[in-house]
């Protein structure tokens, strides 16, 4: 890596921490356990997926706790000095408590998302021995990390790309040659293409439904082949730790089926458009989901629509904002979303149309170019 | 599916549904909530992964609590006629607290394994207000999926069948072609071929580790090409949602860096050997790790063994028993293990080998044909 780009990478990580340190200052409070492996990558620069590794922020140092698998990965990833690697055995608790001695500290604030209801109370028991408290802080990271920066909105940017190109070669692929592939080929023929397109890896497992499984929004692929025509495919690539995330429903012959699913097929396209022409800076996501919502009920579809329209995406698949009809969450400039109204249809099938998007102060920028009409491919 | 298969595999369900009201029934527990996923499929057939499903037992009924998303999925994977499915709206809470108001439970016994810290406290509230204590009451599950039964031992077998079948391939496709392929290349190949060969997919994300990066016990892969030929491949695929697991160190180039390698290889091969030779029921997990460390340490590499020597493999990569020198667990007949010792040198390279075995009354079966033996692919 060039010299100049690893003192800027350093520098956007370094200007990261102080934004949260900013944020613990403001709420005075003296330190924060972060736990989650994204929040830690995006702090640190060090993505140790399921490393069991900790960050502590404390006023003046910062603290990574890792172990022996992950140490090298860590040094090699870290560059900022303001950040000490600590090596920990077994029991990441046990060293995190030896640094804590050195503090004064009454509290400890810990992010209870990532970390399972075993350990956290395994923790609440070990601090209280050193009589210090547990408190809960969650979602300090991850609200930072709603508004996209612009390095992270030109990975993402690259991701979708790579994601439109995987999917104009399914197409171009043709109806005769899907047919003759399984929902677990096929799924695996999107993923080929995606890693052949440079990405590192699918960012989700990838949902290929055929015919009536299309009815169940997070079904997974088997070896079935086509029979209908009806071909729901959910997937997505992580290029540079970012994730895409997209759905089209396509259609491989023209016959009974396809007339009533074309029906469905045209209410969720006018209602992700609609909600995609509402989306800007200012709106709350719960308004911004009954815009598809209220237009797929009037349609009679109410209740053929059982999940949230959309959610944020980032380093994680799913992270915040939520959107659905609960969400007060206001949307602002550079959240990166997705768009994904669906009508399922028990046993018979459905169709789900899914964008991700970037919010601006005025609109939105939709982030694929591929097309989402109705048509039977051929 | 066929009728009678299908009665097979509802009675096969019904039976572990019944050893585990066994097990709360002796230890005086009027009900357990199942949080693992995992765990769920084990009792009931339906594997909704990260579907936050819940499976509440009580002794005379089954409670699948799901959502939208997977309730079809649900109904058509579960045959028993014990289980009562049951959707919930946006918060499994409260629709399980609904059921619980039925019951005159004054405890529930919850899984902690798989709830994050954030759901157990706010679940812990939740009951609280209905004067219900929550208690945690881990492994019941996970200490019946340690003995594998028939049905399960002829898939995991067919799992580790698919990936000698896929190695063979990777090692017939000859260093030329190893050393035209980055890590992530290499990787999706072996995942690639682990498909073709009928698997549902990759068990967990391949180790494809080129040179000094071997070193890295869970390096992620990179756009990196070989140079010394030295290769740490860590792989395995998924059948029927079983898992495999396998590494080998293979070598494409015989030159300095090679003799070097020759020598810690055969320290962790013959470290593997013996502590196969020892393995079968009886045996404590601690003192089967301990052949293996006590070896490697007599040859002075005692510092560069960092992990433990093994791990149990079924529905989870990761389950139980835990094989380090801190496990006191008692190996037992039917148990599913990796021994899996290496020696991992910074900034130079590591090596790892790694079988999976059933564990026998008077020894154990390797589940693996691979060679492992010292040599320079060609």
């Amino acid at each position: 890596m060039h010299k100049k780009h690893q003192i800027e990478l350093s520098d956007l990580f370094n200007s990261r921490v102080e934004r949260v340190r900013h944020i613990l200052n403001t709420r005075k409070i003296s330190n924060l356990l972060v736990l989650s492996d994204e929040n830690i990558f995006y702090l640190t620069g060090f993505y140790g997926k399921n490393s069991n590794s900790l960050l502590l922020i404390t006023a003046k140092k910062i603290y990574l706790l890792t172990n022996f698998l992950y140490l090298e990965h860590a040094k090699s990833s870290i560059d900022s000095k303001n950040i000490e690697i600590v090596l920990y055995k077994r029991d990441r608790f046990i060293k995190l408590i030896e640094i804590l001695e050195g503090y004064y500290f009454k509290s400890v604030y810990i992010e209870s998302r990532k970390i399972s209801f075993k350990e956290g109370l395994n923790l609440k028991r070990m601090l209280s021995i050193k009589d210090i408290k547990l408190e809960v802080k969650d979602g300090i990271v991850e609200k930072l990390r709603t508004i996209k920066d612009k390095t992270e909105i030109s990975i993402i940017k690259k991701a979708c790309k790579l994601t439109d190109k995987s999917f104009e070669r399914v197409l171009n692929y043709g109806a005769k040659n899907i047919e003759n592939l399984s929902e677990i080929e096929l799924a695996f023929y999107i993923e080929n293409l995606m890693v052949k397109n440079k990405a590192s890896g699918k960012s989700f497992d990838i949902i290929s439904a055929f015919d009536k499984n299309s009815s169940m929004p997070h079904y997974s692929p088997q070896e079935i082949t086509l029979k209908d025509g009806v071909v729901l495919l959910d997937f997505g690539c992580r290029y540079k730790n970012y994730c895409s995330d997209m759905t089209r429903t396509i259609f491989t012959k023209k016959n009974k089926i396809s007339n009533e699913f074309k029906k469905i097929y045209d209410i969720v396209l006018e209602a992700q458009i609609r909600a995609i022409n509402t989306c800007r800076e200012g709106i709350t996501c719960s308004s911004l989901d009954s815009v598809a919502r209220e237009f797929i009920r009037s349609k009679g579809y109410g209740n053929n629509f059982g999940h949230g329209l959309g959610h944020g995406v980032g380093l994680e698949i799913h992270e915040e904002p939520v959107i659905n009809a609960a969400s007060k969450t206001v949307l602002k400039e550079n959240m990166v979303i997705t768009i994904e109204p669906g009508i399922y249809i028990e046993n018979f099938g459905g169709v789900r149309i899914e964008d991700m998007l970037i919010v601006k102060k005025n609109g939105c920028e939709v982030l694929y170019n591929s097309r989402k009409d109705f048509f039977i491919a051929s």
